[in-house]
This record gives C-alpha cells, sequence and structure tokens, in this order.
C-alpha cells in the first residue's frame, strides 16, 4: 500500500514575528530546526521509511526536509524540488505585520483574505520590496503575483497529478516537505474536504502527516505520527 | 563557457581520528560544517553560481554541498545523488587507524595502498562491522567490496560521462561535492594527469576548485578559488 507523509515546515522568523510570509524566502528559527530535527526522529523511532523526497523551492521547507532525512539517517534519497509546493503567495500582503493589517484593513477584512477560498489579496505596490521579478530560482516561472487557496490549489494539484501521484501508483514511499496552504492543497483533495471546511483546517509544523493510500491513491487513513 | 566547480568534503570525524574511512558513512566535524559553509560563503562572495550539483550517497559530501548552497542562498538548486561519485573503498581497511595499520603491515605496504595506482586494499575480513550489504541505500548497487584507485576512476567517470558532461555541453554551471579520490578521478581525466603523479596529488578538505572548460571539456584553467 502506498505510503505519503506530509510535512509542514518548522517554525520561520516570520511564523515568529507574526507577518505574511508567502512565496518571501524566510528561513527557520532555532525552533524551527529543532521541530524539523524532531520530525526526522520521530519517523526513524516509528520505522517510517522513504523512497523519494519532494519538497518546494523555499528555504524553510527545503532544510526542513534536509533535518529530517538527516535525522533519520536518509539525506542520500532522491529529493525534487518544485516551485508548484510553494507557499500560497500573499500578494500585497506579503512582509506586512498581521496585526497592523488588521489595524489598518479591519479584522474581518484580513479573516477574508486569510481564510475565505477564492479572494486572493491585493496585488503587491508598485516597488515593493518583497518583489520577486529579480530572483533567479523563479526565472522562466509564471510566477503569480497574488494567490487565493483556489489559485494555489490549481497550481499545486496539476504537480501532484504528474509527478508524486504516479511515484505513489508505482508503490513508492513518499513524503513531501512544503507549506501550510500547498498542504491544505493535497489534504483537500486526498480527504475530500469541502471549501468551506479547507480554509478553517490547520496543519502544524514540523509534525508528519501520515496518509494511507490504496491502490486508487484514496486516502484509508490519516493521522499524526505523534498520535500512534 | 562552461564552469565546473568541485569541492571535497569539509573534515570528517574519521579525518580527525586518522582512520580509513571509504564508504563508511561518517559525518562532517564542527569544523567540517564551518569548512562547508566558508566555502559557500566563498563562492557568493566571488560571484561564483550554478544551474545543477551533483553529490555522492554520502553524508559528508551531501552535508557539504547542502551548507555551501544554504550560504550561497541557493539550497533550491536542483541536486542529483550517485553511489558512483562516493569515495574510494577502502575495502578490508575501513575504519582502520592509519598508525596501528602501519605498525601492523609496515609504512612500505600502508603506503602502496594508500598511493598506488592500482593495488586495492585486501578484502573486508568475515564479519567485518563495516559491512554495508545491509545498507539500504545501495539495494540493487554493485558495491565494490575493495577498490584501487583505477578501479574508483572506472567507475566515476561513465557517470561523469553519461550524465554530468552533457549538462556541461548544454551550458550548465555545476559544482559537484564529493571525496578525495573521486575528485582525483574527475582532475585527473580533466587535466590529463599521469597514472604516477595523480596518486600524490592532494586534494584540501573545503576548497573549491574552479575548472574553466572550453566547448570540448578541455580545461583551459583550474585553480583554488580562494587564491584568486
Amino acid at each position: 500500500m502506498p505510503t505519503l507523509v506530509l510535512i509542514r515546515h518548522g517554525q520561520s522568523a516570520w511564523n515568529l514575528e507574526n507577518r505574511f510570509t508567502g512565496w518571501w524566502d524566510v528561513d527557520l528559527t532555532e525552533q524551527g530546526v529543532g521541530e524539523a530535527w524532531a520530525a526526522g526522529e520521530l519517523m526513524r523511532e516509528k520505522g517510517i521509511d522513504f523512497d523519494l523526497c519532494f519538497t518546494s523551492f523555499q528555504t524553510r521547507a527545503i532544510k526542513t526536509l534536509n533535518l529530517a532525512l538527516e535525522a533519520m539517517g536518509r539525506l542520500w534519497l532522491p529529493v525534487e524540488k518544485d516551485w508548484r509546493l510553494n507557499e500560497r503567495h500573499y500578494g500585497g500582503l506579503t512582509g506586512l505585520d498581521k496585526a497592523e493589517t488588521a489595524a489598518r484593513h479591519g479584522d474581518e477584512q484580513v479573516r477574508l483574505w486569510r481564510r475565505s477560498f477564492d479572494i486572493p489579496p491585493p496585488l503587491p505596490e508598485e516597488g515593493s520590496p518583497w518583489d520577486l521579478a529579480s530572483d533567479l530560482r523563479y526565472k522562466g516561472i509564471p510566477i503569480p503575483q497574488t494567490e487565493s487557496l483556489k489559485d494555489t490549489i490549481a497550481r499545486v494539484l496539476p504537480y501532484w497529478e504528474s509527478r508524486i501521484a504516479p511515484e505513489l501508483r508505482d508503490g513508492k514511499r513518499v513524503v513531501i516537505s512544503a507549506h501550510g496552504n500547498s498542504l491544505r492543497a493535497l489534504v483537500k483533495h486526498l480527504s475530500g474536504i469541502s471549501d468551506d471546511d479547507i480554509t478553517g483546517l490547520e496543519i502544524p509544523t514540523g509534525q508528519p502527516i501520515v496518509y494511507q493510500l490504496d491502490d486508487d491513491l484514496n486516502a484509508t487513513d490519516r493521522y499524526y505520527l505523534s498520535e500512534r
């Protein structure tokens, strides 16, 4: 039976500072490093193993994967990195303090941007310091300017279908180290969660989520590894 | 013009303890971690950049690459790992203290094993604690039991020709993080060094070696990045 494990990266500097992050390439905090290492140790203790790893183009997810693999003695596993596993792009909210943004735009507006299914945040302002146009990793890639969760899902799922699902169907054991919203996209798809409910589903940092899948990749079980 | 950088992993625990290491998967020391990070910072400062990375199946080379890439802000680059870039397999010498081995077998014999071109060390003893037969990463791979430098070259060069050289011919900028003897294999090939001379060529840990290559991948220049 194919096994899939999802891990949201450990705490990042902007998780801690309570700022909208999105595609900005923020590093893990010391706590985040510890969470990633602990995730690897937990998987090792529980006898979880992999054949293949996927992650985003973002440092916090790649480092989380590398640290967990090191703790498992599995740094040698193949790793595929792809921008389509990146966090949701927060557009003009990127870099802003969440409390300040709520004070300026109102709690209700911020709640809509954060937790609605299909309303994207505003576009970045001209000359924003958080512009990624000159970031080499995205050369030739259609960088979004802002994304709703629906938009994020629309680029995560084609990657899932084209690159990850075929490996699982082939019997490979897979781990995906990614972000709150790219993982929401996968959990929504695999567990058949509604548009309304997925926006409220919180995915904790550094907690391996195990999926048992049948041969058609329908979820037969899903649990936090720490709870078994 | 294609650019190629070679890096030998930073100091490992057994470099420090003066033991034969070969395929045994020893970690970096704290000094080795620092060397890897410094190599990345040096490359960043000197404006060196890459499109693609290659490394072995061994933790010390993979971590050296990951640390250097992190220092460069380039963790997102694609990385291909392959056993054919592994260190020379030291056979029955694996795990032994170099001084003790010299006391037992004589300096001249140890010099022959370490520095001859085509004399492999003895085969591992039955029940050796350094046996890799149960190591999952080598499942399905023709693990050598012992290797001379000539044997190492014989598995490094086909990998170079099939996977690395085509990327360089395609204009990709490449870094290879590997080991003393797998890098000797490449330096011998690229710089046309004789069988006798290559065994005495020391490759320092954590020092990026830059090759400028012409379109036929002949070396037009080779230097330590720290010296330019």
